[in-house]
Parts: C-alpha cells; structure tokens; sequence
C-alpha cells in the first residue's frame, strides 16, 4: 500500500500539479477540491494515465465533518497519510471593509485556518504514532502583512502561519516537519488566478509577462515541495518564500 | 455631550484602568465585560466618584449582535465614540492540540480577531463621517509567533495584528488612527492573569517580582494610551510593544 | 547641574527639535552636528532664548575619538548624560551597486552603527552606575528592509536596529532603557530632506503634501521621545514606528 | 572550461561540504579560507579524489584587495563564478559590552558585511555580464534579533541580511538569484562551532544530540543549497531557514 499525498484544494495550479508531483515520487495522490467534478476528473486520469495513483474527492472544507470523515476514510481505505498539501486559500478580492460580509469574513477563517486546524487535529497524532509526517502548507504574502480591502484574507492567512508555528513547535520533535511556503507573486494557475483575473486578461498575461517566467509556475513549486519532503530532519526549513526573478518581493516597492 | 471611549474587555486590569484614565481625560468611559457585574459596578463607582463619566455594560462579544447594538446604543445615548479600546484576549492557556477543541478555537476567533471585525464595521463608518477616531487594541506576544500549546491564542491574535494593519491601510487616509500594543509581559492583572495563575500563585509574584516594577502596570499602559490618543496626525504609531525593564522580550532567550 | 540630553546629529529637523523639547523639559541640551557652525549657533540660542540651556558642538561621528571626548567633557563640565539622542543617519539616495563606493558603504556604517557602539560603549558603564538613562535611535525603513539603492543605507540602519536589541538584552535589566524608533516616511526637515531633494521640490512638498499633515513634523517626534522617557520602568517600549496618516507603511503599497 | 563556484570561508563545515557537492555538480569547487592550509589541503584533494575539480586558496577577507584579486584570478584562471557561496561568519561567542573591542566589532562588520558588498561588487556586472548566476550567503539566528552578548555578531548578520534584501532588488530581475539561509541551531561543523566549545565539549554534543540528528548536518544543508541552485527562474527563493527538528525555533523559547 502505498503511502498517501493528501491534497486539499487541488486545482489546475499548485494543488493538482503538486499531487502529480508526488504521485511520480510514489505516492498515492488524494485530490480534494470543493467543485468542477470535471477537473477533478481530469487531474485524476492524467495521474493514471502516467502509471501513477490518484483518487479525487469533491469536499466543502469549510463544511462540518469533511475533512475529518475523508481523513479517515482515506487512512482505511487508500494508505496511511504521509505528506499533506494544505493548498485552500482565502483569496476573495480586494473588498473595502464596507462590503466585506462577516459571512466572507467567516468563511477565510474557516477555509485558511479552521480547516487546517481540523486536518492538524486528525492527522497529527496519526503522523506522531507512525513516527513522523509532514504538512506542506501554501501561504501568500497576506500571511505577513495586511493591507487594503485584505481585511479577510490577511487575518485568515496570518492566523494560520502562527497556527503552523504553533504546530511546528509541538510536533517538530514528534517528527512532523511543518513547512510555510510564502508564494509571493501571481502564479500561472488558470483555476483560480484566471477566474479572478478573468480569462482575456489571464491569457495576456501568460503571453507577456509569463512569457518571460515572470509567473510562478506550479511545476516548478512542485520541484520545492518535494525538496521540503526529502531533507533530512537534521535540517529542517519550516518558511521560505517563493516569487519569479522579474517581481518585487512584498517588502518592496515598484 | 462627552465622546465616548467604549472599552472592550474591560477588566480590573489593562481595560477599566485605561477606562479610568480616559474619564480623567474628559471621555465618558463605556465598559464592557462578559462577567463580575460586580466588578463592573465598582470600576463605573469608582470613576463617578472622581467626578468624571463612565457607564458599565455586561456583555458577550462572542455573540451575535452583542457588539454592533451596544455600539448603536451608545451612539445614540451617551455620545460619539472617539476612541476604542479592544482589549479582548483569546487566551486559555497553554494546550496541547489534542486538548484544544474545536469550540476553544472557534471561541479564540471570535473574541480576539472577529470581534474587532465586528465593531471596526460598525465604528469606522461613523468615525470616517465625523473626520477621526482612533481603535487602540492590546495585543500580545502571542500575535507575532506561535508557541507550543498556542494553537488558539496565536492564530487568533496574529490574525488580529493583520486586520489592524488592514483596517490601517483602508481607514488612516480617512482619519482614523489604529495603533496595535504588543503587551509582552506578565501585567499586574488581577482578573485576566491573576485567576489563571491563581491568586496565591500570583500575590507572590507581585511581592517579589512585582516590587521591583517586574508586572506592567496597567496605570502605565493608560499612559502610553493616551499619548496614542494625543499623537499628531502627521505622527501616529501603528505599533509598539511594552514590557517591564527587567523582563526579556520575546525575541530573546533567558 | 542639569542633566545632559545628548543629541547626535542636531540639524534643524528632528535632532535640533528634539533637543530644544528635552531643553525645555530640564535637560541640559549638548547638541552635535557635523557641519554648519551657523545653523547649530541658531539651534542653541533659540533654546537660550527661551531661558533653558543648549550648548553646540561641531563634531564628525565617523571620526576616532570625536564621539569619546565627547562624552568625557559633557560628564565633567556640563552634567551626567542621562538621555542620548542618536538622530545619525546614512541617507546617501538611491545608488545602484556599481555607483556605491567602498567609502561611501564604510562611512555608513561608521556614522549610523559604529558610532552608535562606540557611545553605547562610552555611556552605558556610566549609566549603569547612576542606577539608568535612556538611548533613543532615530531609525528609518530602511532598517526593517533593503531595497534597490539601499546598498549601504539598509546595511547600516539593519545592523544598527540589532546593536540596539542587543543593547537592550544586556542594559535593559541594569536600568537603561534603548527605544528604536522608525520613522517611515517624510519628514519636515530642511537640513537633511530638503537637502537631498533641493530647495525648490522640498517646498513644493511642504505647501502641498506637507500642508495636509503629510510630511512628519519634528515638534511631534518630539512629543513622543518626551513620551518615552517618560514611560515607567514597568512599561517600557523598545520599538514603535511613526508615520503620517496619509502615508503608506512600508509594508504596504500605493 | 567549468563554471566555478566560489566559497567563502570552506572550513570542515558547511563550506568545504558544500563545495563537495558542488564539485560533484560539475562546478570547480574553489575554496577559500583565512588559515589551516593542511586543512584547505585535505578539502581539495578528498574532491579531486573524487574525479572532481577543486582549487583551494588562503585568504583573509578582512584585508584589502584580497577579495577582489580572487575573483579576478578565478575568473582568468579557472572559470566563470556562476555560483557564490558566502559562508564567513562574524561569531565570537558572547561578549558583554565592554569586553567588545572596537577591533571586534569593525571586524565582524569587515567579515560578514562588508565582504560581501566586495564581492558582489566584483562578481554582480560579471554575472550580469552572462546573463545569470546565484548567491547564497550562509546566515544565522542573529541575522534576525539582537540578543545579550551578540552586540557585535547581530549588527554584521543583519546588516548582511538587508544588504542582501537590497541586491536581491537591484539585480534579482537582471538574473541573479540571492538567496538568504538562516541557519538556525548548531551545526556539526569541528572547525567553528568545534573549536568555539572545545573538542571535549563538541564530542559530547556529537555523542548524545548528535546521535539523534540533532545537529544539523553540513551534507544536508549542501543539498538544500543544489535545491536553491536548481530553482528555476519562475519561481526563486529568497529566504528559508533550516534547523533540526529537535531544535526549538529562535522565536520559540525552551
């Protein structure tokens, strides 16, 4: 039986591509994402087609009890989880505050950090017992500083990189590696990238800017994640940060 | 017709001291706490008896529509509120994840980060009108890295600090200053730290550690405060942190 | 005999504003400056003109032994340093890599970090034996991140931030209290600003942005340097950053 | 003709390690280090037994000129630095203040700091020049905070982080990738960390943390450092941190 990949918020961008990844690397990839069944679908079938092993799930993370049944559906039924992708984010727009719902407020905690809380609390002492794991979480720069009409993103996704800190500091010496990844620039992900961006403008982007690698390709993310999964617990990297050569970095201006 | 100063959290410790202070200043203290009506009556008496406004309220934070009518009602029957203190916590201790449920921290969120949402929803509007205000919100350690056992605490308070600096970027054009206090240290406070510890643990901390001005003095943070409140607009702090000289800061070991 | 408030680098902006507050609040003023026998004339007769005590000295920070003396003829002739003002910079403007002379980084490093060291080294034994003091560093952005140009500016201002954590872990618990301030943005300031951006564009700013509370005023550094001395031993702040209202964080963009 | 990486500073640690495994990679591993020529020796001739290329030299950053003529030496001799390893270090165990010489602290500077700037001086038009190259500069704890003792060690560290902040800005979208490695907790290194504990010391530490990869192992940080080399220019890192899972974070207290 092989060991499991568990992928939430697996798109067409980091989160499928990444389960990909780790499915080349042995890995039983488990896809997870709230809707599109097709691109699901697909995603799955591309895995196969390679040789490789994947199983999709549709799952409303931000609903009572899914991330807890598929953790332990998953662990009886396709192979012990291994790696976690946590890949939701809480991206809803710049909104002024006026116009952020405390619903949309709501839902960023609970898709960007609640829901990672919940994995955590299952996972964990299953990782602990088995002697070790490791929990991949995807972060944008609204994890490190907050900024105009980001009042739901940033609080959602700052509260989650302490709650990796706070997991890291009570399960790194149980063996979980808990990694923070920053990707601090727009990434080539039509499924969610390109549905906010609209597709006319996302595809002028990739025709220029991505052109010239100037977004983040999620192959290439992948490449990282595998790097974080196979150092040696002697050596350890808990954040980095991840962003083309041609983009300013968050800390910096135009 | 005095401004207000509506007081979030306010305890025998940081929050109705600061209350008292602000009465002194010419504001009517509104404070609110969940519990110890007690309590309560005491600090609104002991603020009448220096001749100065205050008015007491019980109230849950964590609970639907508690913020935004206490907010309605004193707009409407004490005065404008110029200045917010929140000074909510979400501690509970240390707790390993397996002993943190899931209520612990949903109720964490609720009092530390959405709270302020809340009430800078239903504040800032009414502050953008009037030309200014200011949200002062004690913070803790807890908000700028997460620590074994602060799976709740420092996902709630980072969250926190971040909506800060969200609500900064949005409201300070229009005149309302957010200023985030890093209180990163032991203070003497009687209701929050006293009943964790327990009273005899922490009478004897304030006889030796506490004598040698060890414990913040709540008094003193009043102080630091009302100089934020004082600040000119061509000079605001949006953070700083406070802690006694013989204390070691976060960043540094013992 | 007073006691001295020493100001390192006392132009008319804030080094000279700050000296002629802490004059009027019953220090002794020893203001030193590299150049501008005039200006630093001026400085210290406005202060006498207003009864208090103001002495001037032409000094360069970058220069062995200047710093020492000093501080070895203020303590004997004029009164115990009990606040120091470090108020040097290293602004040299944006300056690509190829454009940084090795003199030009070395020099700023020799006024904003090793001066610093070597007055702490001068001062703290000193203070330690009255039993405190205070050291207060006029900072900037460029010591929480570096940036295109920042070659030499950010190197120095960052080393400087540590020096000063580091000052704080060993002097804080022996009485001396070391605040770092950063002031993030543009400041009112003739001597240094206006300078660097020419007359004619450093007035057009004022009438316009500064006429709108956009440019930090001095006299409101001031306010909140006086503020910091004044804090109790219980509640000290290490850190705090100033900007207008109107004014972007560093963190944040336009 | 091979491309040449040059380490700074390639003890028995992390840089002679590194420049091992770079060699592998087909790089002509040339090594640089102020003293032990038997050891620089004993480097190069284990590489060149393993079929690959390595070229050592004695140098003293500290000294003028010396930094410069290697690289154009290199550069004429050997081949083009497609990769810099910038491994030097400014620790010198803790120090109070007054038992930190000025000649300490300029030095630490002149080391860890101001090296730096020469050599990228030096190597940055060339790497332009060609299109492309990387820097990794091998970091520490106290790159981010100050601490008691560290006055000397935290001012170069940090001011080396934000000087590599600022080149990552200028020259990042001219092909250079800077990337900025927090080593944080102890390394397995006889030379530097061996010799600060004493060998008895250092055995001990070998025997018990060691034993359970509590160290962290140079052979690991060099394959985190090929990772870094590998990237791909889409999707670069600027900054991670690397400890053993045993280890407690900096920003966590024991």
């Amino acid at each position: 039986m092989k060991p499991a990949c568990l992928v939430m918020g697996a798109g067409a961008g980091i989160g499928g591509t990444v389960g990909k990844h780790f499915a080349r690397a042995g890995y039983h990839a488990v896809l997870c994402r709230r809707s599109d069944e097709d691109g699901l679908k697909r995603l799955v079938e591309d895995i196969r087609a390679e040789g490789n092993d994947a199983t999709g799930f549709l799952l409303n993370a931000a609903e009572e009890g899914t991330i807890e049944e598929r953790v332990h559906a998953v662990e009886a039924e396709i192979g012990p989880i291994e790696v976690v992708i946590y890949n939701l984010g809480a991206q809803i727009g710049n909104r002024p505050l006026a116009e952020t719902s405390y619903k949309a407020f709501e839902l960023g905690w609970r898709m960007a950090t609640f829901g990672l809380f919940r994995l955590a609390r299952e996972v964990c002492p299953r990782m602990v017992e088995r002697g070790g794991g490791i929990i991949i979480v995807t972060s944008a720069t609204a994890a490190v500083r907050g900024n105009s009409g980001q009042h739901s993103h940033a609080a959602a996704m700052a509260g989650r990189r302490l709650l990796c800190q706070s997991l890291n500091a009570e399960f790194s010496k149980q063996g979980i590696h808990v990694a923070h990844v920053l990707v601090d620039g727009m990434v080539d992900a039509p499924d969610t990238v390109g549905k906010m961006l609209g597709e006319e403008t996302f595809e002028k982007i990739r025709a220029t800017r991505g052109a010239e690698d100037g977004l983040i390709l999620p192959d290439r993310v992948a490449e990282t994640y595998l790097h974080l999964v196979n150092q040696h617990r002697s050596t350890w990297t808990f954040e980095l940060d991840l962003r083309s050569y041609s983009d300013t970095p968050w800390f910096n201006h135009e």
